[in-house]
């Protein structure tokens, strides 16, 4: 039928398999034409059956083939399936949060995410090895015919609370339940505790994926600005008081998109407003464990007394595992867990064994102390690069993944932006976290990919041209009034 | 310190983390004491630093010790947390879909799951092996530190689409979302094109958590008879002119809790009343794998046109690595996509990338045969045993995972399923598959577990006390007519 080379070194199961590819695209083969049995190849070509069996199974797993039982194996008759594009938004969507969510995973060769919302692959590449998976698997019960209970492993969320018990968050494994990262988290808080036209309070700047998520539940969202140390207190009692607000988003640590913190007695008086006018808080902190110090947290000064805690170890560990977990009240929790059975019916226990694994060894620890120390190396360096370009660092915040840089008085970040985008650097703007949509001077960058002295140069670039037309403008207006 | 035995085969760090462990337990090291250095007790051991190290790293994990820095190792204060127990419903929930959800992942050793909705993990055991894991890590770009874009992994896409054509459904990567499981998907589903106040179709009986999720959403119910050949035509259509449904949701094939498929004439005239009365359909097909034949879909016949369809590889494949997948037009599943994003960002690339090498490697089809074959031979032992014990099986169905059988007449199924759970039986009566709650006299019996002689035995005796009481009452009856 076909010669094979033993000498080449490619196994010969991928031989039959390609030359056979061969056959059917040359319509050797033709559609619906039978194939010869497994054992006629087998004698024909003086390999072994098992050796045909590997490369029919391929085909047929390819949708390159049929097995008709009994009858043999089939070339499938080709199909006119129309290809349809991935589900791509249009252009015109640009900084649109859904649009931005799908950035993320652009791998376009070229493409600098200067305001990418995660550390590289490479940082976190080495976090959890391939031999952890089968070890993790060997603990379960069941390996992968193992189901997570819909509150989550008692094993991991045992060992979730230990952790933040080391955070100051007085918390046990039944007040914990396991999410698929802290979007989920924050989608179940919304399900769990809030109807349409309630109204909610969030952090302005903030998490941008959430303000469309709030939104479309039918929330009424009320902005309340952010500062260096904390929400501004002001304007949350002043929101109380008009508002009636249901529940407050906050981000106490290293908060999105600023890097800023909170103080404690910050986080004391919010708790009180909260107890004076009766809402809950959901405390995001998906961020936290790139901090590496012992910040306050508001769910280690009330005890989850009004507060529900939720973070994740998406960004700060493994975006393959999506595993992330909330901490609530039982009565709170209750109502949660219910949602989460109606999203999702359970997390997946591949997951949570290997999260159970990296815990108990060990491993995530000293990961940590790794990545916050490299971390503030990217941050010095991104900081100096950034000024040196004429960005704005006013309050350069407490650590983590984002720089909140503003630039300078007079030029238009929305047109820099897309400016940038044709020069292949992703920024994203300052009033995309908005959510009033209010313009913004401000950009938010990555750490890490914002000290590539690409980014350094360009800014630079613009900004000095920028600074030279306006010299221009200034000199006409002059000239224009002398003559 | 303590000695180690080098004789025991224990490992040494295990034997210095147990050893410390008792000291802290005895209070002979108390809370914030200084444990000796790493050096020091190494030395003191005779043992090398590593060993020293990797007893203290589990320590910290644990919780048990702090890591101040140079500051060296301090035993951890003892913090009063109260324990909670998890988040189960209480008593008195029973038959609650929440709590049937829950019981799911009872491991109370000697609880026969006997109505269960999944296959026991002994089955799915070697579907995925541990080996497998490692190859799919390794065909991953960036391994644990890897992303799914928000479509789903586009390799994966590829593969499902290719063996959905082999079932007869047009599609192609473009037209696929992945989610995590069915659940997710109708989760999605709702979230996208339903707005509290909507009409939808449910088939009744059907999938009580789905009922759950449809209410929960405000949205309004209409319950159209299942048959064994399809969903009652005349009900739907009186319905359709009735309350002008927005969605119908149909599961085709191997309907649960029945096990009933559908005649291709039954599906045509859905998809006819479909396009009268301007609604979707959206299909459920997580069944669909067990199925051995080439059943009729409605996505076959109207090519994705006003259908949604969806399925999963939780039930016949891995329930641990909680896939699934939604098809429909791209306008539609841009939607879809907009709420997948919002609910979870993105499902899991670890999870999609062991799924893509399944399929690649021709494993899931070799895997499926074997199952149903299992299947049907438990499904005639099943049925054979319930006939003996006095279940009536009027439309055993067409395979699959259930069989839908009815309690002689007179029998309280409720007062049944009560008395059962106490003798360790769980069984979900059919009141709780009704959209409507109405009584119904059917239980669902998974076939696996119901051949078990324990149910078999149960159910007889409790049949034949019935009859007892029932021909004594009549006897009473008789004599107090008599006298």
């Amino acid at each position: 039928m076909f010669p094979l080379d033993r000498d080449s070194g490619v196994p010969l199961a991928d031989q039959i398999e390609a030359r056979l590819r061969e056959l059917m695209a040359r319509a050797q083969l033709p559609p619906s034409s039978r194939l010869p049995s497994i054992r006629q190849l087998a004698s024909q070509l003086g390999v072994s059956p098992n050796t045909v069996v590997t490369a029919y199974d391929r085909l047929v797993a390819a949708g390159a083939i049929d097995s008709r039982g009994t009858a043999g194996f089939f070339v499938r008759e080709a199909r006119d399936v129309p290809d349809t594009d991935d589900a791509a938004l249009e252009a015109g969507d640009e900084q649109d949060p859904v649009w931005l969510a799908q950035q993320a995973h652009d791998q376009r060769a070229g493409l600098l995410l200067a305001s990418a919302g995660a550390l590289p692959g490479s940082w976190l590449q080495d976090a959890v090895p391939a031999s952890l998976l089968a070890r993790a698997l060997a603990r379960s019960p069941a390996g992968m015919a193992s189901r997570c209970p819909p509150q989550g492993l008692p094993e991991l969320r045992e060992r979730i609370a230990m952790q933040m018990r080391g955070q100051g968050i007085p918390v046990d494994a039944g007040r914990l339940l396991t999410t698929f990262g802290g979007t989920h988290a924050i989608d179940l808080i919304c399900r769990a505790f809030l109807q349409p036209g309630d109204t909610v309070l969030v952090e302005n700047p903030g998490y941008f994926l959430m303000f469309g998520r709030l939104r479309q539940a039918g929330l009424r969202l009320v902005p309340i600005a952010r500062r260096p140390d904390g929400i501004d207190l002001e304007q949350l009692e002043a929101a109380c008081r008009e508002h009636r607000p249901r529940l407050l988003f906050l981000q106490s640590v290293l908060h999105n998109p600023t890097g800023w913190g909170s103080s404690a007695a910050n986080l004391y008086r919010v708790l009180t407003l909260a107890h004076e006018h009766g809402f809950l808080i959901a405390e995001d902190d998906v961020q936290g464990h790139f901090h590496p110090g012992q910040p306050t947290r508001l769910a280690a000064l009330s005890g989850l007394d009004r507060v529900i805690y939720y973070s994740s170890y998406c960004k700060a560990l493994s975006p393959a595992l999506r595993t992330g977990y909330v901490a609530a009240e039982p009565a709170l929790l209750k109502v949660l867990m219910r949602e989460k059975i109606y999203s999702v019916l359970s997390t997946a226990a591949l997951n949570e064994y290997v999260m159970l694994e990296v815990l108990a060894a060990g491993r995530w620890r000293k990961h940590l102390e790794r990545l916050q120390r490299k971390l503030l190396a990217a941050r010095n360096a991104s900081t100096r690069a950034l000024r040196t370009a004429g960005i704005l660092l006013h309050h350069p915040g407490e650590g983590g993944l984002f720089l909140w840089g503003a630039v300078p008085h007079g030029v238009d970040v929305d047109l820099l932006v897309k400016d940038a985008y044709r020069h292949q650097i992703l920024l994203v703007r300052g009033a995309t976290f908005c959510a009033d949509n209010a313009s913004d001077p401000h950009i938010r960058f990555n750490v890490v990919f914002a000290q590539q002295p690409r980014l350094g140069e360009y800014l630079k670039q613009r900004f000095a041209a920028f600074e030279q037309a306006r010299s221009t403008l200034a000199r006409a207006g002059h000239t224009a009034k002398g003559s």
